[in-house]
C-alpha cells in the first residue's frame, strides 16, 4: 500500500510531536520538515527542507501540517499553502477562525485542495464535545474547564515581566465546582471563578519580587480577574521541575432530557505532553484530509464537517465489526 | 421556517422519550406516533396513527425514528420502511449491526433515501469516542464500564427465573479499576471483571430464595462469570425504589503519545433517564438525516460517516462564532 506522504511546516514542540506521531502511524509517512530557518541547523533523524524550497515538491506530498504559531505563522502560510497543498493547521485564536475558514474556504475550493483547520483538542475535540451536547440536550449548559496544565501564553506573559528571568504558569480548574456540575448542581461560572492560575518564576538576582509578583497579578485579562499565585523559585528548580508540558481539561454538559430528568455529559483529557497530543490529533486529521481530497471534497474543513470514521486507520467494516 | 416532520414508530419507553425530545427542538415537530396497537389504545397528547396506515404519509414525513426493538422489531421494520422513508433506529445488537448496514444501505440507495442506524450511546456515542480516541492514540488500549445503571436485558433474564414475581438488575462498573487506568496504571480488563451485577428480587411467596438466588447466579454467559449479588425485597420496596432506569458508563483510552509519555482520554455519561438519552441523540440524528437526504448523501449511514455539525440547530457561522 502506497503510504500517505506528509510534510511538517516547522519544527517547535508541535513540529517534533506530529514527527513522533507519525511513526505511530502504519499508513503514514514523514516525507520532509520544511523550516524557515538554515536546514543544517535542525537536529531531527528526518529530512529536512527549506520552507523556500517547499513549491518543489508539490507533486510528491499529499498532505502538509503547518506546525507555526496562530498569531503569524499560520495566518500568512495557511492562504498561501492552501493553493499548492491539502493542509492541515492547529490554528487556535478561537474569535478569528470564522474569518480565517472563509479565507482558507476560497482558496482550497478555487485550487481544488482540501484544508483542515483549527485541530488540536480546543478547538478541536473540546469543540466538538461542546456541540454534541448541546445538540442532545437543547435544555441545559455547557461547561469548559482547562487544566491542571501549562498555559503557553500566560508563561510568556509572566515572561516579559521586567526582572523575571524565567517563568511558567500552571492553570488549576475549579475541581469542587466540576464536581458539583456532575452532581446535577447549578453553578455561577465564569472563567475567572472557575479556574486559579499558580505562577512559579525565577527572579533575577537583583529584582524587587513584590514588584514582579503585582505586576503580575494586576496584568489585565491575563491575570487580573484571576485567584492569581505566585511563587519564586530557583533556576536549578525551575529546570528540575518545570520542563514538562502537560495540559487537559473538561467538557461538562449539564442536561435534562425532561423536567427533574437530568443526564451529564462529560469529556476529559488529561496530558503529559499538550504539543504531543495535538500533533497526533492532527495526525489523524492528515489522514482524514487525504481522504477528502481523493473524494474530491474540496475547501475548508473543520471537525464539524468531517464524517470522522476518515481518521480511522480501520476501513468500514472494521469499523462495524469491531468498534462500533 | 417549515419544520423537519418527525414520525415516531412504537411508543414504548423510547418511543415516548421522542416524542419528549422533540419539544426541545424549535426546527422539528411530531407529525404522528405509529403504532401497531389499536391507536385510540395509546395514552398520549400527540397524534396516533395504525402502523399499517404508514405508507399513506409517505410524502408529509421527513423522517421516521424506529422505537421498536432490536431482536424482532428493527430487522424487520428496517428494511421495510427504508424503502419509502428516511430512517433513524437505535438497533443496538453489536454483532448484527455489519450485516443490518450492508442491507439498509442496498435499500435506501436504492430509493434515494437516508438510513442512520445504530445511534444510541451504545453503540453511538461510545463507538464514535472509541474510534476517535483510538485514532489519535494509536498506541495504547481502550476500555468500555457501563453502569451504574439498569440492564434492561438482564432484568428481563432474572424475571424469567421461576419464583420471581419482579425483578431488576443493577451493573456497577468497578470504580477502582476506572482510577487506575485514569492514574495510567495498566489493568487487567475483562467485562466480567470490571463489572458488578446487582440483583433485586421480589420473590413469589411460596418461592425458595435460595433456589432463586442460585438459579440466577448460575446463569450462563448472563451472570455466571460476574460478580453477582441478590437481594429480596417486598413488592412495595419495588415499586418505591425500582422504577427508573437510569445508566450510563465510561470510555477511557489510555494511551502514550511517545515512550512514557501518557494521555488519558475519558468519556462519561450519567443519565437519570436512559430511554429518554437515547431518545435525544435519535431526535438529533435525525435532524442530521434530513439535511443529508437534502444534499442528495444517500445511503446507510452511521455515527461514523455523518459530519456531526449537521447534527446542531445552529448554522455553520454560528458554530465557528460561538461554539469551536
Amino acid at each position: 500500500m502506497t503510504k500517505i506522504k506528509i510534510g511538517i511546516v516547522g519544527y517547535g514542540n508541535l513540529g517534533r510531536g506530529i514527527e513522533t506521531a507519525l511513526t505511530n502511524s502504519s499508513d503514514m509517512e514523514l516525507f520532509a520538515i520544511f523550516t524557515r530557518r538554515d536546514p543544517q541547523t535542525l537536529v531531527s533523524d528526518s529530512r529536512v527542507e527549506s520552507y523556500d524550497d517547499l513549491i518543489k515538491f508539490k507533486n510528491e506530498i499529499d498532505v502538509l501540517i503547518l506546525a507555526g504559531g496562530s498569531q503569524k505563522d499560520i495566518p500568512q502560510q495557511g492562504p498561501e499553502l492552501a493553493a499548492n497543498f491539502n493542509t492541515v493547521d492547529c490554528f487556535d485564536t478561537h474569535s478569528a477562525i470564522a474569518d480565517y475558514f472563509a479565507e482558507m474556504n476560497h482558496i482550497a475550493l478555487k485550487y481544488k485542495h482540501v484544508s483542515t483547520i483549527a485541530i488540536g483538542w480546543d478547538p478541536g475535540l473540546f469543540s466538538l464535545q461542546r456541540m454534541i451536547s448541546e445538540a442532545i440536550l437543547p435544555i441545559g449548559n455547557t461547561y469548559t474547564f482547562w487544566g491542571k496544565g501549562l498555559s503557553q501564553g500566560h508563561s510568556d506573559a509572566v515572561r516579559r515581566v521586567p526582572g523575571v528571568k524565567n517563568g511558567v504558569q500552571y492553570t488549576i480548574p475549579d475541581q469542587a465546582m466540576i464536581s458539583e456540575i456532575k452532581a446535577g448542581i447549578a453553578v455561577e461560572y465564569s472563567s475567572a471563578k472557575a479556574h486559579q492560575r499558580v505562577v512559579y518564576v525565577v527572579a533575577e538576582p537583583d529584582a524587587d519580587q513584590n514588584e514582579i509578583a503585582a505586576q503580575i497579578k494586576n496584568m489585565p485579562d491575563y491575570f487580573a480577574p484571576y485567584q492569581t499565585e505566585v511563587n519564586f523559585i530557583s533556576q536549578a528548580e525551575f529546570l528540575q521541575n518545570h520542563q514538562g508540558m502537560p495540559h487537559g481539561g473538561t467538557v461538562i454538559r449539564q442536561g435534562e432530557t425532561s423536567p427533574e430528568t437530568k443526564a451529564i455529559f462529560e469529556f476529559n483529557l488529561k496530558l503529559d505532553s499538550n504539543p504531543q497530543y495535538t500533533a497526533a490529533i492532527s495526525v489523524a486529521f492528515a489522514r482524514a484530509t487525504y481522504r477528502l481530497f481523493k473524494a474530491e471534497q474540496y475547501g475548508a474543513k473543520t471537525i464539524f464537517d468531517i464524517p470522522l470514521g476518515l481518521l480511522s486507520n480501520r476501513d468500514s467494516e472494521d469499523l462495524l465489526n469491531n468498534i462500533i
